[in-house]
């Protein structure tokens, strides 16, 4: 029987239990895939927590991204068989659905093949974080060169694909981090400007790298209360996506910057680009694209056992990575 | 000598002294109006009271719109001549240009011609409502056949016009009043739906008017802990236009139901459309056009004569009226 995780209470990096469960049948249009590595994300620790947009129902599956070998299609499945190599595209209820486990179904519509350059490992750390980034920054950004972007919590792996798709439009990339201790791995992972913001006052260095003038977009997963801050760096016209409730606090709108600048404020989720085909089509042709050309690179932070599932979420939570945590499935 | 209004400190209706002052000759780029009817505007309110976004510098005119006859024109001035019937686009720093007086001196670029079918009480009740709900729904809601509009504050000379605006484009117009005693008027106006928020559930309303799906676009100018509910009445993928700020209590940011639904909040005013040459244009074009079809209108609620400008500011924050309240001046 495939090991697969699953939490019977909304909690810390405990509750998630590894337990043995007869393995299922592929239902019509959907796909069974032979796991061989978990691309981890913060919606996983907010669902675990009870803090996502969707909330359990117990017992409950878990997790958005996987990589593996498809070994079981349901009727009505065209365009995959038995063999296939692939990884999933966060685009289903994840009680439902989550991967997190030895063997996983989903929806045909949520897997995509994936660069045969590109290790399992690999192929698990694209969709969420360059779909989630390419969305924002391409398709309603729509970003060109010259642009001045700011990305905030840009260790995680969206923020370093944010990185990788700013410099890809030959556009600069103002990153914040909270500590000293990142900024050189930012640096070296193509942030033109680095903001250590323990230290230094972001609307004030926001202001002299763009001589005053701001940043067109800037790209948030936080809100609260620094929101008021976002918009004092913002430029004229600028949009500030919202792609995250990382802040325990409330946001306030920053109605008066809005209205001396006609900022826009707009929440934003990944869903919205893989509910719409036409923006999947395309967001899936560029990340195909840059992945071949080499200006998108996944980043691996670091990689545990699927025993180790508690201690991957414990090391999300400590914020000390950068780039992806990726669980290694073996069986 | 004209008879001016300035104030010489914040505060209520009565800071409004109509001052005796030497006439003034236009400088370079400059046009001097005999002013024939001046559009009162809640901004104005606001600037009295200190709380606009333009502080006052003491003694301080005020006022955007007036409409009447070029009687002298300075240097440099290209497409005026005296006696030409023209009215202002709000376009200027009212404290330095403010236009309430029987003789007022406006940059050329904020002039423009009315048409020949309005009176001068019409002429100055055009360019701050229409262009105001012309940027937010043509230009960047891009309202279209059988969109569905929220419309709050709708009695208001701007909510009148967003209204018409929206019956122009073959859209629906749903638009809140306090109380029920504005509803026949808004019906009258051009409405297909009134919600009277004081004994009316927003949320439910708009759901069943829209069949659950809610309104692609909000045209609010109160802002305040209401935008919670604006947010809920909002349809996937829709825009909440903020151009004021009525309420005197804090703004939150909507955070889940904007990253549940894709919402974007954005500040807003008539000034990013009166900077930008093309954008001006087209609004321009847009309201010779509908004044000239009829499909544009503007509505009247009252006037009073020069020397009751403090009744005349007081009646506009008695909330009492619908459409323009216009001060008629003879000289």
């Amino acid at each position: 029987m495939p090991k697969i995780v699953r939490f019977h209470e909304t909690g810390s990096a405990e509750v998630l239990k590894l337990e043995d469960l007869p393995l299922s049948e592929p239902g019509e249009g959907e796909i069974r895939l032979k796991v061989e590595a978990i691309g981890l994300n913060r919606a996983e620790v907010m669902f675990r927590q009870g803090q996502y947009l969707e909330s359990p129902q117990f017992p409950s599956r878990i997790g958005y991204e996987a990589a593996g070998i498809v070994d079981a299609v349901g009727l009505g499945v065209r365009g995959f068989r038995v063999g296939d190599r692939v990884s999933t595209i966060p685009s289903f209820s994840m009680g439902q659905y989550g991967v997190y486990g030895e063997s996983a179904i989903v929806p045909a519509t949520a897997v995509a093949s994936y660069p045969d350059s590109l290790s399992p490992v690999e192929g698990t750390s694209i969709w969420m974080q360059y779909l989630t980034a390419f969305g924002a920054l391409v398709e309603y950004g729509q970003i060109k060169k010259g642009d001045q972007v700011l990305i905030t919590a840009a260790s995680s792996s969206v923020g370093l694909a944010a990185i990788q798709i700013t410099k890809a439009a030959d556009a600069l990339a103002i990153v914040t981090t909270r500590g000293e201790n990142k900024k050189q791995q930012l640096l070296d992972a193509g942030a033109d400007h680095v903001i250590v913001t323990d230290k230094e006052n972001l609307v004030e260095r926001v202001m002299a790298i763009t001589t005053g003038h701001g940043t067109r977009i800037i790209f948030d997963p936080v809100a609260g209360p620094y929101l008021e801050r976002l918009a004092e760096a913002a430029a004229p016209g600028g949009i500030i996506f919202e792609y995250g409730a990382l802040s325990p606090e409330p946001t306030p709108f920053p109605l008066f910057p809005a209205l001396g600048k006609g900022l826009s404020v707009r929440g934003y989720t990944l869903f919205e680009i893989v509910k719409d085909p036409e923006m999947l089509a395309r967001g899936k042709q560029y990340i195909y694209e840059g992945l071949k050309s080499g200006t998108l690179k996944p980043l691996i932070d670091r990689t545990f056992p699927l025993d180790a599932i508690i201690e991957a979420h414990r090391h999300m939570e400590s914020n000390q990575q950068i780039g992806k945590i990726v669980v290694r499935v073996s069986s």
